[in-house]
């Protein structure tokens, strides 16, 4: 391979770092109207009048109720149930009610103050296990969204030959994705009365469905377009779908475009956040460390509408059981709805909280036995041939012991273990691990959408340019996909365009979620790259008297027998000259997928694995934890682009560091109170520790060059490699994250560890 | 067939309508500049200097001269001779010299008086025949752009043997497009380094490679989006890669967007015309009528720069002998340099100077033998089976004899043959005719780039959206091309989208030109809906056990033997659910053309052809004409939509009315001084004739539903029927276009045909 492999510069990297990079906040249409929301402040409640006061009439100024809603008032997703304006009654502390629209900005606030709303406030439930047994309706009989379940083996036979059981209650925190950019949308109406719409988003084709749901118009009048999307980590998949109704909805009754940004304050009070998560979690093991039955009951915070809940825990509740070979399992999830913000997608998208849980018995059990706790994961983690606990056989790309292996050695883990922790003063190290699986793509639940389209088109200069339906938003999909397209037709890099994603360009691709952007888009790339390649090689193998087979297009030249023989854009010229289709769709459907709940399934169609190893030391005088160095070693299946993988790796640490120490949504009376990064505090460079990044290669032959996806896994782990490495410094176990320094210092001082200081 | 065929209502028809439309000039971007072009005063003169005067390094003002183009200063079209600014010397007055920029459009004209040119005025040459003797260079060593000929048979033994010999010289003029809308385009530097392109345009491949080629970038990197335009007949072939250049040399050293609007006055100046023409005719025939000879030398004035004029003069070269079936044919045809505004493509294309000289000798054949002229064509036209003047034999879809009785017949001819021209008082009636055919597409000449791209995408809502590289520039073929897809899909028209046409959406689809985007993008509309139509026949089979031959898609249902079964969106919907691949690129290569000089060859894949008749009224003493009634019988293959068949033949016999009459570019010095509409006249609704339109359909085995291309044939051969009429009605011969009052009146004074007021 030429191009596949090798560390090219980012697509994007120059024209965002000068600044050139086009958001949707850069946009201005002639004519354009600013558009604001006016929220409910109630968790739960009725909505007796809403009246816009002297609004009304007023030339320019334009408002948008639930009753103005030509089409249908619920965003398609999986049941269909949130509605773009609250329908008469609001269900969270932050729910959109009416939205208006005037010519400038800065009317905006006066306007969302003048418009009134009378509410009824209703009894309001704010935690999910409460939430299951109260009167408080707010989904079904018991406010349950989603429940899967699954049982391998014997269960309650597994535990009673366990020599070893460790129980225990984990608990998670809301994650807010706090990208760059906040939410945004403009939406312009178009001369045949449909809609065009330009946002930050992961998942066009959900703004286009949802938005011809909204306004009752034809999905083939409704053009979505992507901007640069500054940062999105699930935050954009759902909710854009949101912030374009609202904004098409404006557009609609006034004709004319419609810009709607919202504030980073609204953005984390109303837009969806990682699920809070109750893991019960009892897991038993043989004396030698071999597991014997895991047991996991999972519980989501869904807030209150289903939104993407009920996939949400679906993959949680397949990743419940972490990486290893376990004969007896039992597994029972529930998604539950509460009157607090809707939770949807987040990096690793309902496995982070349950591998939290099962990371962190892990390490339970190596104490309890006194295994090195890498020693308990090389013992238990599954090999290709193994059966996944939820039914899944292993026939290949699985790289869990090797990435297990690579961090070990690399980190220095078996000097480090002993030596750490036996520091002077109060500061102490320690090091810790976790070991997770991630299944790639849409799986079963999501197969019906799992497939993509993308275009390729040469132009008789000799250079190309592709489309595809998925999305870059900032993981790096455009360059590694840009190298694909060069190394299947002989491009050099630099002679490959990336047209716009668009949702009329290719068929609906499905969202750009689940690490599946490589797989699908490269593999429809490669499809749409087949003909065209096929045309080359056959005109070249005419023009140079060879056969097809000894041609060869690399690097922007034929070549004959690995020597160039004439360059590719002659060859493409010539074929412009014969009037050859230099133009092609390709198309990929996902592999096979399988899922029942009871019996679960071939999950998803490949596993990605990764072993992270976390070094801290931690303040037994203040609690605060710092993390020192990450190791971080994930098995890619190929690194299309080695340095784009590195800096996912790196990424991904430092947001999952978040996770662990500081990202910390408060509420009151079920509404968020820190609203803004003054508050709601994440990590930024100088949290950031050493990180060291391993890439393990076990290629998977259905990926493009064996490529499966990857860009959520550098996230997953970070957080019980952080807390197992806090009780190898403290003796310390952190169930509840974050491990902030309060709640550090708190579980320091009920244990009795906290040094005071002493003066020499 | 359920919708092709039938009239339904234009796509673009009520957004036009209701001002909704979105023409360049509704465009705005963010940091926008508005651009202008200092023109050279002078027909030939060498730049010496060029002085920015107080404005060079001025904040937010930007300049280019020729030596600040980063790539090529030449537009990439046939010999890419017309550079984008003088290249040291200007050769015709109007020619761009200096580019300027800035942020607001008010600021143009004083910015364009600052900069100072200095000039040396070079001797000139205005007369294509002086230049072709003249020492004055601006072409090769005759200032000969092009030449083509062909002999038949033997045209010496040929007029021995006619009984008959007619000769003459006819001389046409420049014909202004007159769109409604001026040239504009706006550029849009791209942030990866490329730029978009956004304008009034036929041709947007063109454009992409000339903005390519002059900005040194890649062809996959520059974008080019058709925006509503406002009329075009040919002037926005080659011309709008003129203005595309210009904006995006400005936005190329400014990095910010750049908007080009004409005036009216400039772009009357400096955009190309119809070529004037000099046909020297001589036709020989037999006694009963029968053509024996025709020799032709057809001289086009084609100004400064070659620019289309080869292809214009190679399709007038073809078209020289009209639909006749000649045995002797003798032709040869010039296009020379003048240092006038070059000339290009204009609806008939080089064929409506030589019809004017050869329709006008029809008649005087018909004269001298005493012959009624619709008999004389009668007994020449050609039938199927013949072969044309130039050596192609006609296989099929040959209605021109259909066409010239039905003309006859509906026009009431023949009465008015004998009753016109005897009327009392200085008002005197004539009928005359014309019988015209036009070769389809690019023909031979052009074969290279005669292929179409199309996309066809259906939406999982059961709807469909499709684009294609040719454009609509109110010719309706947005209407035909959408029914077509609905017919091929089983579609409701309603159903069907139009998405923009943008470059990068299909590949190069060659010019919008020579009426061909019916059967072209038709085509391959079709080829792009086989394989969904395919798909969604198969799954129909299954859900409704019938084999798929029973199957038709149709009005929006899926009919079994003839009754509705399952409506068409819920068998979308179900191929959606099987995730199948529900968009297509198709893709469409005319069929064979040849040509040789000398032989000539099967010029072009199928032929259209015409009759007009028209009948006017002259007053002798003024020598106005007024045109009363023209009927127009046209061979369309089949009428996609019969509504805009008819609006297109209407739209043209007004026009070719213009060329006929009124329409006289008046050059001083070889600059046009009548540059705007009030001085350069064009019909009005006010002048506007009746029209009767004419229906014949002999289908094109190659077409579409059996269409071939119409859109440029009503206007061919107006002309020569109206002063046939004027003959007629006064027995004087107009050898020179326009036939205005003045110089009509010249003819009559000259043939003492004049009768003064006599008061009774």
């Amino acid at each position: 391979m030429e191009i596949v492999g090798k560390s090219h510069r980012r697509y994007d990297a120059l024209y965002k770092a000068r600044g050139k990079a086009v958001y949707v906040d850069d946009l201005y249409f002639p004519h354009m109207l600013y558009a604001g929301v006016k929220r409910s402040p109630y968790p739960h409640a009725r909505i007796k009048k809403i009246d816009p006061g002297g609004l009304k009439g007023k030339r320019e100024i334009f408002f948008v109720s639930y009753e103005d809603i030509p089409g249908a008032n619920k965003l398609p997703i999986i049941f269909d149930d949130w509605p773009v304006l609250a329908p008469g009654v609001a269900r969270f502390a932050g729910e959109a009610v009416v939205l208006v629209a005037a010519p400038k900005k800065e009317m905006i606030p006066e306007l969302l103050d003048e418009i009134k709303v009378e509410y009824e406030p209703l009894e309001a439930v704010f935690d999910p296990e409460l939430s299951m047994k109260s009167k408080v309706r707010l989904f079904g009989d018991n406010n349950v969204f989603a429940s899967y379940y699954y049982d391998t083996g014997d269960i309650e036979k597994g535990f009673r030959e366990a020599d070893v059981i460790v129980e225990d209650t984990y608990r998670t925190p809301y994650q807010e994705h706090a990208y760059i950019e906040t939410q945004g949308m403009v939406a312009v109406p178009t001369p045949d009365g449909g809609m065009e719409i330009y946002g930050s988003m992961q998942c066009p084709f959900y703004v286009q469905n949802a938005v011809a749901e909204v306004l009752g118009i034809g999905m083939n009048k409704v053009r979505v377009v992507q901007m640069e999307t500054g940062g999105a980590f699930g935050g954009k998949e759902d909710m854009p779908s949101q912030v374009a109704s609202q904004a098409a909805l404006l557009a609609y009754v006034s004709g004319r475009p419609v810009k709607l940004i919202y504030s980073r304050e609204e953005d984390i009070l109303s837009m969806s956040k990682r699920h809070p998560g109750i893991i019960k979690s009892r897991v038993g093991a043989k004396k030698d460390g071999t597991l014997i039955a895991v047991d996991t009951t999972y519980i989501l915070d869904s807030g209150a509408y289903a939104t993407l809940s009920p996939s949400v825990l679906w993959r949680g509740t397949v990743h419940a059981c972490g990486p290893y070979r376990v004969p007896n399992v039992r597994v029972r999830s529930y998604a539950v709805a509460t009157n607090k913000v809707p939770c949807g997608a987040y990096r690793g998208f309902g496995a982070p909280q349950v591998i939290f849980a099962m990371e962190s018995q892990m390490d339970r059990i190596a104490e309890e036995l006194g295994m090195d706790p890498a020693e308990l994961r090389e013992k238990n983690l599954v090999r290709e041939g193994d059966t996944m606990p939820f039914g899944h056989k292993l026939t290949g790309s699985v790289g869990a012991l090797e990435t297990l292996r690579k961090a070990v050695e690399k980190s220095g883990w078996k000097v480090k273990r002993k030596t750490y922790g036996k520091e002077e003063g109060f500061k102490k190290r320690g090091i810790g691990l976790a070991t997770i699986f991630y299944g790639v793509g849409l799986g079963a639940a999501g197969k019906h959408l799992d497939r993509s389209g993308a275009y390729i088109q040469i132009t008789e200069d000799g250079k190309v340019a592709f489309a595809v339906g998925t999305t870059e938003m900032g993981q790096g999909m455009k360059t590694a996909l840009a190298q694909i397209v060069a190394e299947e037709l002989g491009f050099r890099y630099e002679d490959v365009a990336i047209l716009p994603v668009d949702t009329s360009r290719v068929p609906d691709s499905g969202p750009t979620v689940a690490s599946r952007a490589t797989v699908m888009s490269g593999n429809a790339l490669r499809n749409a790259a087949k003909p065209l390649r096929e045309t080359l090689i056959k005109i070249a193998s005419e023009l140079l008297s060879v056969p097809p087979e000894k041609i060869e297009l690399k690097l922007g030249d034929v070549y004959v027998e690995g020597s160039p023989k004439m360059p590719l854009n002659k060859l493409i010229k010539e074929a412009y000259r014969r009037r050859e289709h230099m133009a092609s769709q390709g198309y990929y459907v996902a592999p096979h997928t399988s899922w029942e709940n009871k019996e679960g399934g071939e999950a998803y169609m490949v596993y990605a694995w990764a072993t992270k190893i976390a070094e801290v030391e931690v303040d037994l005088l203040t609690g605060e934890v710092k993390v020192l160095r990450i190791t971080s070693a994930h098995d890619v299946g190929k690194a299309v682009n080695p340095t784009l993988v590195e800096g996912q790796i790196e990424g991904g640490a430092v947001q999952g560091m978040g996770y662990a120490l500081m990202e910390d949504i408060l509420t009151e009376g079920g509404k968020i109170i820190n609203n803004n990064f003054s508050t709601y505090i994440i990590p930024t460079i100088v949290d950031a520790p050493e990180i060291i990044p391993i890439i393990v290669e076990r290629e998977f032959d259905k990926g493009p060059y064996g490529a499966k996806g990857f860009a959520e896994q550098p996230l997953m782990g970070i957080a019980p490699a952080i807390t197992n490495a806090i009780y190898h410094a403290t003796g310390v176990r952190i169930k509840e994250l974050p491990a902030t320094p309060e709640r550090v210092f708190e579980e320091l001082l009920k244990a009795g560890k906290v040094e005071l200081w002493k003066e020499k």
